[in-house]
């Protein structure tokens, strides 16, 4: 199983040191939110899912969650408006066996009490009580996604997941880390965390949220 | 009271029963969600609503409340986007008074923590401080109520929901049992569930969805 | 700290109380729901949010959290679909150091493990991972507000703050009271609190609701 030390940060701090890194949109896939579990980190493991009557999509040879890399964190995009669920109790139970570590949904997932008990972090845009067929399915593993909000109206940037792209996700929101600034995120987030903290304490004694800033960020 | 071995059965089971008998929207009514309560299975008695200024739709002589019948599961249907309630703790009072069972409103609730104090289970798709008046007003009971989407960019089909058609309600969601199908649901989902079980203990053991779909599902 | 015999009431009662006062809206702004908290009374201070590139609004010399009143409510308004935070834990300190009762925000705050420890009540439209910095910026303080649904489709009427006017919001949802009705709020809301009371005993002996609004009520 993969380890990294960004397992050791929110997803708050991640975005943080992202958004200091040039990364416009801090990584951030707004309104996935936790529905099971407490929080992930992992490699993501990438899954597209096509609306069913899109018939030249490819096909899948084999399930999905069948093909899920131990230690990974399943990364799944359907299309806009999606209201039936792409997982499921039985596809929790799969990814257990395969050792993933949780699934990130831009999408709905169901069998809400089920998921519970067998205690796999599950995050979501919604709960369903449909499954995916007739109405999706999955067209294409380990392809580097492009997660855009499902409103079209919101300006907020799109984020791409690169399979092996690292994976944070905890009650705040989900974050992704691209691959090659693992290590860098990790250390921009312990000294941005330092001097926050250090803010903190001025703050908490009445020093002012402009002073302190000014005193640690030095602006 | 009304009683049906639907009661058994969770809102997903009972989906996917109604989509293999040909059912497109599976029966479920997204986005109406659990505030108070665990779950609901009961004969549906219909209440539509309509915008206040709209002087041309029938009214009521009764209060909506008061003609419930016992052991009904009250389902009331709201123009897209209304933000008012068209529920309370009064009409929750007046519910049980009656000996309805529960309450699904395509719409709006208030007064959540009197609703938990007494118990009746309400599904909605949120809450207000605002009541009906001057916003919204009943217009019909026992009609026939198509339940769509308020986001009309959702593709998802609308779901008829016929008086005396069965709900179930849980965590998962909302489904709709068209009369004449529940006892070929109840059938159908016992036999699907026994085929569920058998194939999570085989992926529970590691032998793979695909491979166990393969051998008890047959695809 | 001001006071107000406000904070006895319920959102719900304040807004029966406000239509009845001829506030069309009822004072109520949908959708920004409980986030940390129970419930809060206060004078909105307030604070007005835009657009980073808008460059040709005006700037605060001050941070907006180091000019909070003590005792106040901050009420901040941000552009629709924001979807980064307007607020987190180091703003929270320091509301809580200038001795701010609570803070409402249309728009996102981040932070909710830390949040709920430091206590305040923050209401939201939702949370998120990134902060304000790059994406919107503080403009003006105690200016009025005029709150609008993020969605456009939504036709319920906007809500004016005004720096002063009394907010209150509990479970149910957040409502503004304009300043110069706060003594006929809570003398209106008595006497329809009475009213409902003897309203509930009636419905809940089975008396139906309409016959009980009729004796009680008068219609």
């Amino acid at each position: 199983m993969s380890l990294s030390k960004l397992a050791g940060l929110t997803s708050c701090q991640i975005a943080d040191a992202l958004i200091k890194l040039g990364v416009s949109s801090g990584g951030y896939i707004p309104d996935i939110n936790r529905l099971v579990g407490k929080s992930v980190c992992g490699p993501a493991y990438t899954v597209q899912f096509v609306n069913a009557e899109n018939r030249d999509a490819p096909k899948l040879s084999e399930h999905f969650v069948d093909t899920a890399p131990s230690g990974s964190v399943i990364v799944i995009d359907t299309p806009p408006h999606t209201k039936n669920a792409v997982w499921g109790g039985l596809m929790t139970a799969g990814a257990l066996a395969r050792g993933a570590v949780g699934v990130i949904i831009s999408g709905r997932c169901r069998d809400l009490a089920e998921q519970r008990e067998l205690g796999l972090p599950v995050f979501a845009r919604g709960h369903s009580i449909v499954g995916q067929s007739p109405f999706t399915r999955p067209s294409a593993i380990n392809v580097p996604l492009t997660i855009r909000h499902p409103d079209e109206r919101v300006a907020f940037p799109p984020v791409q997941v690169a399979p092996g792209d690292w994976i944070v996700a905890d009650e705040d929101g989900v974050v992704c880390v691209p691959k090659d600034l693992e290590s860098k995120v990790v250390e921009l987030a312990a000294k941005l965390e330092e001097i926050d903290q250090r803010c903190m304490e001025d703050i908490k004694t009445g020093k002012g949220i402009q002073a302190s800033f000014l005193k640690h960020r030095g602006k």
